[in-house]
Parts: structure tokens; C-alpha cells; sequence
């Protein structure tokens, strides 16, 4: 155990069974289950996926593929556009392993695809709504000219397209979620149609944890690619992703100081552990992460009325705000935080403790 | 040089300089300068404080003061409150160096204290206004009891008290740091004749990036310790801190993809690498950091009415608003950004590399 905290907490019962739904579901959908790996960044997260059957991953960066290429995993999709600076590693990568690589538009095809020397699988990004990156799900002609590029080169596989209904995170409820996932597959499975004529074997690559946790059906598509699942967090449970009992990790940390008078209580868990991704919530209060009791094994429900509501380097702030209760924080307890955003806490805090003692790295470990 | 970017480009001319600048004020102050290295975390700029003759270091936990133990420095005060969970390592390391170690409370003095077998200095935090850590000013009694604590135990030697004047992070302007840097003095020099009648060695530590770049008279205090202004960031801009030109460290990263249909360039330069701390600018947009050219060498001025408005855990989004100009960035470009709050981005990348092609580690550099 890592001795003082902070530390993150893993429950990994919780999360092997987050992993288990979701191979579930994309299996009796009949979908391609390949995860995004981004999340965990972990070799032993990792082994649980191949436990039950998964054998294709994705990852957002050439260098993250490459610790994964490490460990065993030899089909990955590097779901992030390629940019030319990366082009040699993606080329050193693929004399190994399967390796799909993302462009988003014509304008970063052209910069880097010429550098490509290796066999390599070819992914084009559309944009259905998030408007982040992707090309127009709409330009047909655009997308046409991709396929072309790829089509003239004997290196590439056309494997298909690949997008992101990333403003999924920007609404809560499952009603307005399905209707993101609904628009989603109505663009998708007009996509597919057109070009599987001509490539049968085309994927349409399609994930983000609230579609994928709360559809059911996902009849334009045939791969699913969520990531935060894994572990789940504040933010997806305010979408309406998950219940509170299926966010898998907690950052442990001791009160150093309590001020009941201003009903705030003070924990060494800063902006250097949990990150700063907030929600707000309850109403328009930012809210860094939700306060459990903590007995030394597992943590618990989170305390009424109780939010990480401010976040310096090292120092973090806990209001209490709970009506008629006392004050329910003292100096030396250890509490767990449940954190907004899991990916960026476990990236920020580079390993992770079993509920059983054992320490899970990742590729972002310390050097120490 | 690490590749392919995103990385971190330290420029060690300005960096140096404003080290000797601050200790240069600290010096014609006749104030003992003991600079808070969680800023940096880092040997190779510690080394730099000890060119200009600094030999008394801040830190914010017991494992930085480890870290930095390591590399010679032996005057170390631990600027966070010490909570029981991490006496264990403050009396290793008291074992071999001369370590003061903070109490905000007396709640947590009667918590840890009991467990320090070592001998270590011991320091008060009052609270000047910030309302985060340490004793009410102008609570005497509670300050009165903590002392009496101290005094009783022989391993301990007070040397009196520390404060933070943390509310300049939340104002803008010279005028109005200055109005919380004279309140401060103000109740700090009260305190410090009151209790050096009974101790005449005290010391009355302090310091913040603002009030230490923007005063020039520091009666009340005979012991500044700022650290952000190694670096200095966009949040000490707006506060009014420092110029542009006294940013020394920048996110070099790579354009993936450019739509300037919408105004938009996308970076890759996401919350694992530039952090999330953002401000509200211009005007009450969230700005994630300013966008400079650069050119292999070194950055330029920031591009105007160029912002990084959105940030996803790889993706940094770039919205470019200045009206008349053309669209100013492309595909495979190299851009550089300085960061809202570069003691995050640093603490998140973890390593740096100056603009000869040193590499500059941390204590928070990663395995890889």
C-alpha cells in the first residue's frame, strides 16, 4: 500500500464487471468490441479485456500503442489524427504489429501520409456533431478524395471510418443521450451502405461511455470503441452513464484540517492528484469530486451535502454543506474522493492499489 | 529533443532571471529567500537558486523534501500541514537534515505532533485572508496553546509562522495586490513583535507569486517564499505579476488539423499535457493558454485574438477570432503554448527541455 496517500484506489471486482457489461453488450450486438485503452494506460487493465475475449484495442496516441504493443497486443487503432511528427513512430510500430492510424481530414492526409513506409490500416474520422475533429459526415466529397489517397497506395488498407459522438458528455439523461446515439446512427448506417459497396470489409469504428453504456441498439455501426467505462466516474454518473456503485476508483487522502465554523474541511488531494475537471453541481457550484467515508478496505456512499468544491496544487477543499447534520470530517481520517473525471486522475496520478495491495502502473507511473 | 511533441521547452535565460531578480529583492529587503520549489520540482533548477546563493529551500510534502534532501539541500521547510500519515517520513528525513514542518491548527499539531521523534523545527500557519489552511490571525489564543505544544517538547524549536496570502491569485491589478500585500503586513508585523519578545529568532515567513513580484516593502515579514514566479504563467499575466516576456516555459506542440470555417485549429495538447487550470479571457470565455508561433528555436509573441478555448484529455481546440486576418494556422505546424498555470503543466509532463536540447527532469518525470 502506498503508504500516506494520496492514492488511488482500484475496486477491481467493480471493474472487471464494467468490463464484462460492455463486452457483453457489444457481443450480443454482434459489434467488434475493441476499448479504448486511454483510460487505464494500465498492462494489468489490460489482461482483464483479454480475459474475457478482446483481442483489438484502441489508443489515442503512437506512443501509448507502443506500450501496449509491448505486452502482447498486436491490433490496435491509434484513434487520434496522425500528424507527420509522429509518422515515425507509427512506422516503427507497424513492422509488428496491426496498426490502424485516424485522419480527420484531407489537409493532415496529405502532410503525413506520404511519409508512411510501412503497411499500415487507414481509418477516415467523420464528425457526427461534436465538432472537434473529423471530417463533415456530410462532404461526401471530401471523404471521397481520402479514399482515393488511401486506394492509390499499395502500403494502405482502407479499413473504414471512425467517429466520436462527443457531445454525449455536454447532456445528461438517457433520453437525450439516445438521441445523440440515434442522429449517430442515422448518418452512420448511410455511410456504411454507400461505401461497403465497394469495400465490404469497411468498419464503422463508433464510441463514447453514455451511448455505449445506455443504448441498446447500434444497428449503424459495427465496432464500439468506449474507454471510461473501465472505471466510470462523477461526470458519467451525472450524464446518467452509470450508478455510483459502478465507478471503480477513489483517490484516498487524509483530512490535514478542519474548519466546522465555515463548514469546510481541508484534505491533501490538490490539483496534482485529482486534476481539475469539475462538474456543477448541486446547481451551478463547481464540484471536483464527491466525499466518502473510508474504513482502511473500501470506501462507502458518498457523505450527504459534501463536495471538493476548490482544488490548489496539493491542498483540496471540502464544503459540507448538510443541514442539522454534524460536522462529519475530523483530522486523521483518510476519506475517498470519488473523482469528476477517472481518466484524468489515474493519468495524473500514474498507479493505482487493488483493494487486495496490489500496485497497478501504467504508462504514466513515476519515476520515483 | 523528445520528438515529436507535445513537449515542454523551458527557456533557461528567463528563468534564470527572474530567479535572480526575486533573490535580488529578497537581498536589497534584507529577507531570507526561501524560494518554494513544487514549482519546478526539478534538480537542475534547484541547482540555479543555489548558483545565486539560495541554500534554504520550501516545499509542499515530505516525499519533495526527500526529493531535494537527495540532491544536497539541507534546509527544508515542509509549507503543508503535516497530517500523522506522513510523520513517518518527515522523521526519517529529520534524521539528516534540518526540517521545518508546518501546523495550520491545533487540531492537527495534537494529531501529529505526538508522533515526531526527530528533531525539526516547527512552524504556525496563520491565515491572512485566504481562508484555506492556518490559525485565524487574530486568534491569540489558539496560537498561545500551539506554542505552549512546541515549547513543551525538546525535540521541537519553534521558529514561528507562516503565511499565504492566496487571495492575490483572485484579483488583478497592481493596486489591488498591494492592498492585500499592506493588509498582511499589516497583521503579520503585529504578530511578529508580539511573539519575538518571547522569541526573538522567529521567523515570519510568506509569500505569493503576486505580492513578491509586485511589492517592494515587506516590513511585516523577515522570509519570502514564492515559487511560480521561476516559471511565471498566463494567471500571473492577468494578475499582473509579470509581462509575457518574463513567461519562460512553453507547450510545444503539433497543429493535427486546422477549420477555419468555424475558426478552429486542433492541437495535439490535451489535459494530460497543458492540465486544466483555465482563466476567464477575454472577457468571460475560458482560456486554457495563449498561442505563439514558434520556430523550432524559440517561441514568439502570442497570436492575436488566439486561444485555447477546449480542452479533451489529448485534443486541445484553438478558436482564432481576430477579425480581417487570415486563418493563421496550418497542418504540421509546430505551435507553442503558454500555459494558465505552469506549476500543473509541468507537474503533469513531468520533464522539460531547454532550448540547447537539455533535458530537464522532475520528481514527476514518468517511467516510459
Amino acid at each position: 500500500m502506498m503508504s500516506s496517500g494520496p492514492f488511488i484506489l482500484l475496486d477491481s471486482a467493480r471493474c472487471r464487471q464494467n468490463i464484462a457489461r460492455m463486452e457483453e453488450k457489444a457481443r450480443t450486438n454482434g459489434l467488434v468490441f475493441r476499448p479504448h485503452f486511454k483510460t487505464h494506460q494500465s498492462h494489468a487493465v489490460g489482461r482483464w479485456f483479454r480475459e474475457v475475449g478482446v483481442n483489438r484495442i484502441t489508443v489515442s496516441s503512437a506512443e501509448m500503442a507502443g506500450y501496449f504493443a509491448k505486452d502482447g497486443w498486436n491490433d490496435i487503432t491509434i484513434a487520434f489524427p496522425l500528424s507527420r511528427f509522429h509518422v515515425e513512430a507509427v512506422n516503427r510500430l507497424a513492422e509488428n504489429i496491426h496498426l490502424n492510424i485516424t485522419f480527420s481530414s484531407i489537409r493532415n492526409m496529405l502532410d503525413a501520409l506520404p511519409l508512411i513506409s510501412q503497411n499500415v490500416g487507414v481509418l477516415i474520422e467523420v464528425d457526427v456533431g461534436h465538432h472537434r475533429t473529423g471530417v463533415n459526415i456530410s462532404d461526401t466529397r471530401q471523404i471521397a478524395l481520402m479514399v482515393n489517397q488511401v486506394a492509390e497506395n499499395p502500403k494502405l488498407a482502407f479499413r473504414g471510418f471512425i467517429a466520436h459522438a462527443g457531445q454525449s458528455y455536454s447532456v445528461t439523461g438517457e433520453k437525450n443521450v439516445l438521441a445523440i446515439h440515434n442522429q449517430a446512427m442515422g448518418e452512420l448506417v448511410k455511410l456504411k451502405s454507400f461505401w461497403s459497396q465497394q469495400y465490404p470489409e469497411i468498419v464503422i469504428s463508433y464510441g463514447d461511455t453514455p451511448t455505449c453504456s445506455l443504448a441498446d441498439d447500434f444497428w449503424g455501426v459495427n465496432e464500439i470503441r468506449p474507454g471510461n467505462f473501465v472505471f466510470y466516474d462523477i461526470m458519467q454518473h451525472l450524464i446518467g452513464s452509470c450508478s455510483l456503485d459502478d465507478i471503480a476508483l477513489a483517490l484516498i487522502c487524509p483530512v490535514v484540517d478542519v474548519y466546522p465554523e465555515r463548514e469546510e474541511a481541508v484534505v491533501h488531494c490538490g490539483a496534482v492528484h485529482l486534476s481539475k475537471d469539475f462538474v456543477l453541481f448541486p446547481e451551478s457550484n463547481r464540484c471536483y469530486g464527491l466525499v466518502c467515508p473510508y474504513n482502511g478496505i473500501r470506501w462507502g456512499a458518498p457523505v450527504e451535502g459534501a463536495y471538493v468544491t476548490s482544488l490548489s496544487q496539493e491542498h483540496g477543499i471540502i464544503s459540507f454543506g448538510a443541514s442539522g447534520q454534524p460536522f462529519p470530517f475530523h483530522v486523521g481520517d483518510l476519506v475517498a474522493i470519488l473523482p469528476v473525471h477517472s481518466c484524468l486522475t489515474l493519468d495524473t496520478m500514474g498507479e493505482m492499489v487493488t483493494e487486495s495491495g496490489e500496485k497497478i502502473s501504467t504508462m504514466r507511473s513515476r519515476k520515483r
